[in-house]
């Protein structure tokens, strides 16, 4: 039986199976869910052994490290809630060692009443499968177990052609706040050669595609500082200086004429998009004005000069205000100056820039422009995430695209997200490279009421997964994978 | 008897008589003391009778026009509150016609606990009265009353030399929401030669000076809207565009380097100070170092180039920001693209600047820097105030200074006040020229705990307005004051 026509065969049971976790609240940010989410954790594991995985272990997070699974904290801290490990090693010993990374975890469902059908009592629908976490990201981690079974079923082997190991975290949808942590404790156990993550989008069911890469991120405040309480504008306008105005014109001088952040260094490290990448790009079917409506019903593009909106948000640093207040900002006028004004910025990042970089850059823009009688504060928040990267030319991202095409009978394109996660720290703690294979669409409504995933797309991740550790396998990976530091 | 006799003389009963009226809380902004304000200007009317005036009236404010002297309102509308109006003709029927203004409402008192003194107990204390409205503006309206008959003593007349009306409104401190209906509606039996207005400051007890302006103002808010919902700035950061960035383009764009305003226009209508006022100015003993400790501890000053401190806040026009406010503005990080960001502003204002012309300029400047997918509303609080002025060689203003001249034996220097008042609606309704002769000092407290005067000035004041009606007599106003329309 081939890989395909076992996946059809197994279909019912494996969305049954899929209905039976999706029903499990496993809310990582709602404490009262904490219970739902080791649940959650537990169904997965057992689903996992009973796929044949010969380990399967459930992970504490947030723990004492050298402690004997000591949950820390005590007072005020909060321990993490849990992950998923298993390893099904290869035949062959020599074969490469790949991780899958997903999450368990789900979002909250607020606003309920939006919901056609109660968030954690899937039913189908016409093809598709409605509940919190059908596409983000239960249904994409599920079909890995059908996939392996498939893989084995149509080989007639007893072990997957390469050494799988899964980590499927339980924190996602909270900022992932121990993760990096429990990737250095476990780092050993972690090793591997390519990391696979099924937590992104296609780009739609007709063209199917690859992640390959996701934007980093740094979050700023600048607080800026004049006189020492409000003053009367009438006493004082037009003689000091005003915060309020200082900020604009700070803020104002974040972006050039052409729109590219003026941060000094700041396109030193970006990587350039390839030819090839371009050229990929401007292959997917992309309708600016369909876009413009999904962004708000935004009435213009605006961005940096010689991108495209899609090489815009997914290939170029950006630096955005997301907040600015100051002085009086109730109903009817006030007449001062005020005594401070602020700003929270973001900025995306794109492979290699480094976010203690920017930061520099950024305190560095702040106190150069600074006008005298202003002082001024930036602060950030935590160290930031690098953005993650997958070269369309690497032997892994090749397997994965062959291993999607054979699934979906089609050529598979390129695309990125403009949003980050906690890839980068897997490449970059655990030094192997990505491969995103998923088969998610944008109009899953992950995050919001009535998040559905399309069943048949779920089935053709499951084949490309068969084909993909085939792929992996004889793409020879143990010996090409670069050492990291 | 000299009049400076008559005024040392009759300067105990004078106090008592301010420390009577000052011991009526005639706040116009709390409703709970309406009945004071009335109290307040029924002493008054009392107080101007007994002083010889023949004439005194309540004049009720926010009246029906027309009315048999009903009040407005019934349901909603909040009818004003008293005005006191008083007359004393000239024995000669071809004088000048001079009228002062003055306000008997006093401000707020809070925060009570900061009061060395209950606010509404006047109290001495080493040659000053301390008490709510004992400078702002009771003390430097009652000082008339002792002018007056200081003058009359010492002529042995019967009548002042000039006709004399008085118009003291109720409501001032609230911002005179009535006052320019009731100046048009009275205009017949307030017309004048000439508007002597006692409720500013001199530069310092040593340094005797006359205000020679304030002024105006414009309030106008900005809005600025893009998508219809906040975006994730990372599925569409940089490809949109960002209504807090084009608010701080355009609030940055609304001064240039030399910190002149770039409104379109803005500085055609200006009258500029000619070179005697800033030979004026320029004798005032100003001390930086103070001025910024007093401006909340600013650090440095700032604003437009060529021009001194002084001169930017009485003399130059400005444009501030007085708040400002968009997107997250919580604790944390929020990566958003705002779906719209506002902005208050205000414009300070000089003669000859009409407010109309400013607003109609803002508008222009903002629609024509607003960029593509962004849309923008100009809105104005009220249709703003014009700026009043009182050129330093008119007869009037020389006549005032001489009067201040002989009172204080010294000469007089020019201030103006940066702030603004119902001052302009005066000089534009009743077509008059304005004088400016007052003795507060800005270390006086007013608007804050512990309001003072400081009583050897009020008797100067007093010296003053003796001096003054025959100055200005002398100086034949009734034929030199320029006809307006």
């Amino acid at each position: 039986m081939d890989a395909r026509s076992y996946v059809e065969a197994n279909a019912r049971r494996f969305f049954e199976d899929l209905k039976a976790w999706l029903a499990i609240p496993s809310i990582s940010a709602d404490p009262a869910r904490r219970d739902d989410v080791r649940k959650s954790a537990e169904w997965l594991a057992a689903q996992l052994q009973q796929t044949g995985f010969p380990v399967t272990e459930i992970w504490e997070t947030g723990e004492v490290p050298g402690g004997m699974g000591e949950v820390a904290g005590g007072a005020g801290e909060v321990a993490g809630q849990p992950a998923v490990f298993a390893e099904w090693p290869a035949g062959d010993a020599s074969a490469p060692v790949v991780l899958v990374y997903g999450h368990h975890d789900v979002q909250p469902v607020e606003p309920l009443g939006e919901w056609r059908s109660p968030p954690f009592e899937p039913a189908e629908e016409g093809g598709r499968l409605l509940g919190r976490g059908a596409s983000d990201d239960k249904g994409q981690v599920l079909f890995h177990t059908l996939g392996v079974s498939a893989g084995l079923a149509a080989s007639g082997r007893a072990a997957p052609p390469v050494t799988l190991k899964l980590l499927i975290e339980g924190e996602e949808e909270s900022g992932s706040p121990h993760f990096a942590e429990l990737l250095r404790r476990e780092r050993a156990r972690l090793s591997c050669d390519v990391i696979v993550v099924s937590d992104t989008t296609m780009w739609s069911e007709e063209v199917p595609s690859m992640c390959t890469g996701m934007r980093g991120l740094l979050d700023a405040q600048i607080d800026l500082t004049g006189p020492d309480r409000d003053l009367h504008s009438g006493s004082f306008g037009g003689a000091v200086p005003n915060p309020l105005h200082a900020l604009t014109a700070l803020l104002a001088g974040l972006h050039d004429e052409a729109g590219r952040v003026t941060l000094p260094r700041f396109y030193d490290a970006v990587r350039p998009l390839t030819e090839a990448e371009r050229t990929l790009f401007a292959q997917l079917p992309f309708d600016e004005k369909v876009w413009l409506t999904e962004a708000g019903g935004s009435r213009a593009t605006r961005g940096e000069q010689g991108f495209t909106t899609l090489e815009r948000i997914w290939a170029r640093p950006t630096a955005e205000i997301n907040g600015m207040w100051g002085g009086h900002t109730g109903p009817g006028p006030k007449t001062i100056i005020p005594r401070a004004a602020h700003a929270k910025l973001s900025f995306r990042l794109v492979a290699d820039q480094d976010p203690a970089d920017v930061a520099a850059a950024l305190r560095e823009f702040v106190s150069s422009r600074t006008p005298p009688g202003i002082e001024a504060t930036v602060t950030f928040d935590g160290p930031g995430a690098r953005a993650s990267h997958s070269p369309i030319d690497s032997p892994a991202v090749r397997a994965g695209r062959r291993a999607l095409g054979r699934a979906f009978g089609r050529d598979v394109l390129f695309t990125r997200e403009g949003g980050s996660g906690p890839e980068a720290d897997l490449a970059e703690i655990l030094g192997a490279p990505l491969v995103f294979i998923a088969v998610g669409l944008d109009s899953d409504r992950i995050h919001a009421p009535n998040e559905k995933v399309e069943m048949d797309l779920l089935l053709k991740g499951a084949e490309a997964a068969a084909y993909l550790w085939e792929e992996l396998a004889a793409a020879g990976l143990g010996s090409t994978a670069e050492p990291r530091p």
